[in-house]
């Protein structure tokens, strides 16, 4: 029976991964770990088997532990700080709980001498400042990071190099664009403005007041379904120190998503600029090509956009319901 | 008067840069911080106040403390864990003393908004495994790190730049290639080829045996004298943002300067290889350009390898005396 250990286990891509191991035949076991318990419900079933622990990655010690006790197979390292801004306001937090947790984690498999196939899951974010000629990006494109959060996504990506190629271990990078998805955290921009559409419809308004960054700037959006399926692919099929984008390959507005929204709730929306919610120096466009990971892998993007931003709508709905 | 704040104090290099500033004119004042106190003398004169804390840089409430309470104009990065060796043994003990300290230092200068040119000390190590047409190595090369310890200093590397373009502080950065000069540490090769020859010269052995690694390998060597001055200037005139080498512009294998070693104790010596003392995929031609510091800020080297190696030796005559 395969194991995996997630890292990152309580967040929403995590949630969507074990649905996706759940909808599948074999059997398998996880072992999730986290430093808060998961909020949504986990229940082992026939053919997957699933436990949580609570555990901090920068408890290097308890990491070596858990990871000699389990012996996975597999090992999904989703557990990030990855609020860009966030990184801006506490470079040291965003910089421990992103390259020194992967450190250790690392580490306690050289130390156990253990065989996993490690997906290190990294970001978009780390290719920087982009021209337009560069869109959409490449996996050989330069990296040139331009906040702290990308920094340490750029060192954890390079220590797996390190790992790899002085160690011997097995691991497959990604550099994981925006994902959409229900169960999302409202800091992230999709969720932020799904919820305040959803909250005015359900008071009715006439014209619903939508708070935003820079509507222009365009993105490449994959849902999170897709996401999971395309780590599941990396973990099975990966080449062994390869990166690879895990994108849509498809740019899309803010503006345009806002439209989609809107239309779909059949509400009317004026939009408020917050200029705290505007990044300086932001790539307007921010594409990846994913065909790497779809040549190798036999992985393809299925979810229409349409029926992401729907399944959203539908699940503020249920999540704002008194 | 002037304030210089220098990590890594207890170092060598730290006891080249006090000389250095002891021979100029102007009035300044020191702080040393180390975890460990200096076993070399350092004497305030009459234009020269020097004193040291035991600090460990990885206590960041105590770097924005004594930063805070200090107040330098200028702050000598020269705290490290630089073996690339014992970076391969303790992966996270190298970044954490590399890397972590580092963002602990610009942390604590940005939280308390200090004034204060950095000068970010790196390794040519950065630069990782290069082809020979592109020797000597410019500043625009690109970084492909494949140590630990390279990618530790990447991070950091990185890092001033996020700290320089994102919140303004005054950063000048190095890729300092080897460093030869007295008071070395031994587990460094030059001054371990010295120590082994000068014992055997005191033991007065017609044939001394020298154990080293692999002797064809070329490196740019740079005498700590100018190592410092090059700092100084970089501190005084470097330009915001960038990052300069610091090396000699010139190759010498470890051959080369086995022989003038033995030329200039008049002795024979008989070598032998430990594998253990061969790294696996090493670089066999490491030379920097050094035209870049040298246009913009006037530095060039001065001092003679010849007058390096004979210092060089007279020193662990010195420290080997009963």
């Amino acid at each position: 029976m395969e194991k995996y250990l997630i890292t990152g286990f309580s967040g929403f891509v995590s949630k969507h991964f074990l649905d996706f191991l759940g909808s599948r035949e074999e059997k398998c076991s996880v072992l999730g770990i986290d430093v808060h318990p998961p909020t949504f419900k986990f229940n082992s079933s026939s053919h997957l088997n699933c436990e949580f622990i609570d555990l901090n990655l920068l408890d290097k010690d308890a990491v070596q532990n858990v990871l000699y006790q389990f012996q996975p197979n597999y090992l999904l390292h989703l557990a990030s700080y990855s609020s860009v801004s966030f990184s801006w306001k506490n470079p040291i937090l965003s910089f421990q709980n992103n390259t020194n947790i992967f450190l250790n984690i690392l580490e306690a498999l050289r130390l156990n001498n253990l065989q996993v196939r490690v997906l290190s899951v990294g970001s978009s974010e780390e290719y920087g400042n982009v021209e337009p000629k560069d869109i959409p990006l490449r996996e050989e494109h330069s990296l040139r990071p331009v906040s702290p959060y990308a920094v340490a996504r750029v060192a954890q990506e390079m220590l797996s190099r390190i790992y790899g190629e002085g160690y011997g271990l097995d691991i497959v990078l990604t550099r994981s664009f925006n994902h959409i998805g229900t169960g999302q955290n409202e800091t992230f921009v999709i969720p932020s403005f799904a919820k305040q559409l959803v909250e005015g419809w359900m008071r009715g308004e006439k014209e619903i007041k939508l708070t935003t960054g820079d509507l222009t700037v365009v993105r490449d959006f994959l849902d999170v379904r897709d996401v999971v399926k395309a780590y599941y692919a990396l973990l099975k099929k990966g080449r062994k120190g390869e990166v690879y984008n895990v994108c849509s390959g498809r740019g899309l507005s803010l503006a345009e998503i806002v439209k989609m929204m809107v239309e779909k709730l059949q509400v009317r929306c004026m939009t408020v600029t917050d200029k705290r919610l505007v990044r300086p120096k932001d790539n307007m466009v921010i594409t990846g090509s994913n065909q790497k990971i779809k040549n190798e892998t036999g992985w393809f993007p299925i979810v229409e956009l349409e029926t992401a931003m729907q399944d959203i709508l539908i699940d503020w709905k249920e999540r704002l319901k008194v």
